[in-house]
C-alpha cells in the first residue's frame, strides 16, 4: 500500500486556481486539511499558493505537525494571537492578490473578522470559494480507495459478531457496544458514526439514538453502522434484520426499499445525473405507495468526512465520475410501526459501477433467529 | 430532579431582544437549538420571536420532534426544498422586520443563500449576532449543574478504574478503551471528547490521540478525559499519574502546573476578569521558566458542548459570574520529553468558587506502582 501524495494533491488544486480566479486560498476545513497535508489536528488553516504552502496553527500542534507533516512549513501562534491575524499576515507576506476562502466552512464572523484584518494589512481581495477541495476529494485516488475498502472490511466484520450473537434479551444499547468494540477489534479506530440501532418504532426514526427497546419487541431490528480505519477514511452501512415473524407490511415495504436500491444502483455511472438516480429510487418508492415515507435523499459522498459534498438528492446538479464513493440508502418509515433502509456503498468506475460492501441484502438473508 | 424549563430559557433569550436591535432570531446552533427546546437531533433551526416559535426540520426528525418538544411547533421540509427557504417563508409569514442570525455558527455561504431567499420573498432583514445564545449559556441553572456534576461523577468512576488496574504492560490505546468502557459502565452516554491519553513524549503533545505507547516506556502518565451524561451535558478533567521514578525535572514541571492551577482557582469569582486569572497563572509558570511552554488558553466553560463560549486567555474579556462552570487547565509541555496538565472544573459561586472535581492532584497522591 503506497501512501497518500499530499504535494500531487496540491499541485491538482493549485492548477485550479486561475479558472476561478484566485491566486491563493486559505483551507479552514478540518478534513481538508487533513487531506492536502496529514495533519490530523484541528483548530488549524492552511495557506496554499504557487510560492508557499504554510499550516498556520498554535503551540499545542507545533510538535505534531513536525511529526505529521515535515514538508509543510508551519506558522504557530501562541495564545496571545488569532489565526485570523497569522492569516493576514501570511497574506501580505505573500503578496497575494486574490485569496479564496471556503465559504462552506469559514463562518459569518470568522469572514468579517478576517476581512478587517486583511484591509488593516492593507492586503489584497477576499473570494468566496464554494467547494473547491471538496469537489476533488469527491473523486477518490488509489490510496483513499484502499482505505475506504478497509473501512467497509472492518464495518462488515464487526457486523458479523452482532449478526452471529444476537439474542432477544439485548437492548439498541447492548448491539451499539458489541458492534463498536468488535470494530474496533478488528482494528477500526472508532465507529464512522455513533451507530443508529432500531427495533421496530425506532426503527421509524431515520436518525435515532440506540436506547432500551430489546431485540424481543418488534421483529425488525435496523442497523446503520460503520467504521474508521486508521488513516481516518470511513464506511457505512445499513442492513435490517428479521428477528422474529414479520407481517406483510414488513415483507412488502423490505421489497420495495431493495427493489429502489436496486435500480438506482444499475442506473449509476459516469455520466448520470445525480438527481436522475435520485428519481428512479423515490419513484418507485412512491409507485408503491410509499411517497411520503420517504424523505431524505438518496446517498451521499464519504470518505474522511462521513458526509461529503457529492449528494443523490431531488435538488442535486452534480454527474458521476469515475473514482467517486457513494451510499446508496433509500428507506421508507412508518411512523410508530417500523423502517426499513438498506444502504450501501458503491465506487463509480470507468463504465459502471462496483458495490464494494459485501453484506447479503435479500429479504430471504435478513433472517436471523433469535433465542427467547 | 426537576426537568429543564425550556419556556423559560426562551423567555430570558426573548428579553434580550429589543436590546440589540431584533424582533426575531434563527437560531442555527445544534447545541443550543437542543438548550432552547430539548430537540437532540441536528441540522434544524429554530425561528424564536415574541409572537412564534418554531422549529424548521425535516422529515427525518418528524417523530422525534413530536416525542422530544410537544410544545413548540415545527415545519417539517421534505427532500425537495431547502432548510434556508423553509426560513425565508417563516420570517415572511411571521410578518417580522428584524430577524437576528448566529455569526459564529452560520457559514459565509449559508449567509448569502438566506440573504438571497430573504429578499425574493420581500422580507426583512438579518443581523448578525455574536453569542446571544452562548452568553445565557454560559451562566447554567439548577437543572444544568445538576447534570454537569453528574456528568463528573461518572468521569471519577471511570477514572478510578482505571487508576486501580494501571499495568505496565498497557498501551495508551488500552487505558483508553478500558476508560470510556468504564464511564459507559457508570451510566455515561459515551466519552465527553476522544480521551487524550499520554505516556512521556505523547503528553507532550497536548492534544494527543491515544497511541501504542506503553505505561512502561516513561514514568509520566497523562491523562484527559471526560463523560457526557443521559442529558447531554459533560466534563473535562486532566491528571498525570506517575508510574515510575520521577526525575526532578518533573516533579518541578508537576509542582509549577499544580501551584499555578491553585493560584487561578482561588482568583476565581464573581466580577474577577478571565484575562486576569489567565495572567496569574500564565505569569507563575513564566516566573519558573516554562513560559513558551504553556501555549494554550487557561480555560473554557463547557455544558452541552465541551467547549463553550467562556475562555480565559489572554485575549478574554469577558468577567466571571455565579453559575458559570470553566475548566482551569495550566500545562507545560516539553517537546520529545513529556507534559503536565491539572484539569478541574471549576463552579463560580455568589462569593467566590467550588471546585466541582475531586480526584486527588498533590504530586505526593499522583504515585501509582505498576507491576512489570
Amino acid at each position: 500500500m503506497s501512501g497518500p501524495n499530499y504535494e500531487q494533491r496540491r499541485g491538482r488544486l493549485l492548477r485550479r486556481f486561475r479558472e476561478v480566479g484566485i491566486d491563493s486560498l486559505l483551507v479552514s476545513s478540518v478534513s481538508s486539511v487533513r487531506y492536502l497535508t496529514g495533519f490530523t489536528g484541528d483548530s488549524s488553516w492552511l495557506f496554499v499558493s504557487p510560492g508557499l504552502t504554510v499550516i498556520l496553527s498554535d503551540t499545542r500542534y507545533e510538535t505534531q505537525l513536525a511529526a505529521e507533516c515535515p514538508d509543510v512549513r508551519a506558522e504557530i501562534r501562541d495564545a496571545g494571537s488569532t489565526v485570523v491575524e497569522l492569516a493576514a499576515r501570511t497574506m501580505r507576506s505573500a503578496g497575494v492578490r486574490q485569496t479564496g476562502f471556503e465559504a462552506e466552512h469559514l463562518t459569518w464572523a470568522t469572514h468579517r473578522a478576517l476581512q478587517v484584518a486583511v484591509e488593516s494589512a492593507s492586503g489584497g481581495g477576499l473570494l468566496p470559494m464554494t467547494g473547491l477541495v471538496e469537489r476533488q476529494r469527491e473523486v477518490k485516488d488509489r490510496f483513499e480507495l484502499e482505505q475506504i475498502r478497509e473501512a467497509i472490511r472492518i464495518a462488515e466484520r464487526g457486523f458479523g459478531v452482532v449478526r452471529s450473537s444476537l439474542r432477544a434479551t439485548q437492548t439498541e444499547t447492548d448491539i451499539r457496544y458489541l458492534l463498536e468494540s468488535s470494530m474496533r477489534d478488528f482494528g477500526g479506530h472508532g465507529p464512522a458514526f455513533e451507530p443508529i440501532i432500531g427495533v421496530g418504532p425506532t426503527a421509524a426514526l431515520p436518525h435515532a439514538h440506540a436506547g432500551q427497546r430489546r431485540v424481543s419487541e418488534h421483529p425488525v431490528l435496523l442497523i446503520d453502522w460503520g467504521a474508521t480505519n486508521a488513516a481516518g477514511y470511513r464506511s457505512d452501512l445499513t442492513r435490517v434484520l428479521i428477528t422474529g415473524k414479520p407481517t406483510k407490511q414488513i415483507e412488502r415495504v423490505y421489497q420495495t426499499v431493495l427493489g429502489a436500491q436496486r435500480a438506482a444502483i444499475a442506473a449509476i455511472r459516469p455520466g448520470a445525473r445525480c438527481a436522475d438516480v435520485d428519481r428512479i429510487a423515490r419513484g418507485m418508492i412512491a409507485d408503491a405507495g410509499f411517497e411520503k415515507f420517504f424523505g431524505h435523499g438518496l446517498g451521499h459522498g464519504f470518505g474522511l468526512d462521513i458526509h461529503e459534498s457529492l449528494r443523490m438528492s431531488p435538488l442535486s446538479n452534480q454527474e458521476f465520475e469515475p473514482g467517486m464513493v457513494v451510499t446508496v440508502e433509500p428507506g421508507v418509515y412508518l411512523p410508530g410501526k417500523f423502517g426499513v433502509r438498506i444502504e450501501d456503498d458503491v465506487l463509480v468506475t470507468s463504465d459502471g459501477c462496483e458495490v464494494l460492501t459485501k453484506v447479503p441484502r435479500e429479504f430471504e438473508e435478513a433472517f436471523v433467529g433469535v433465542l427467547a
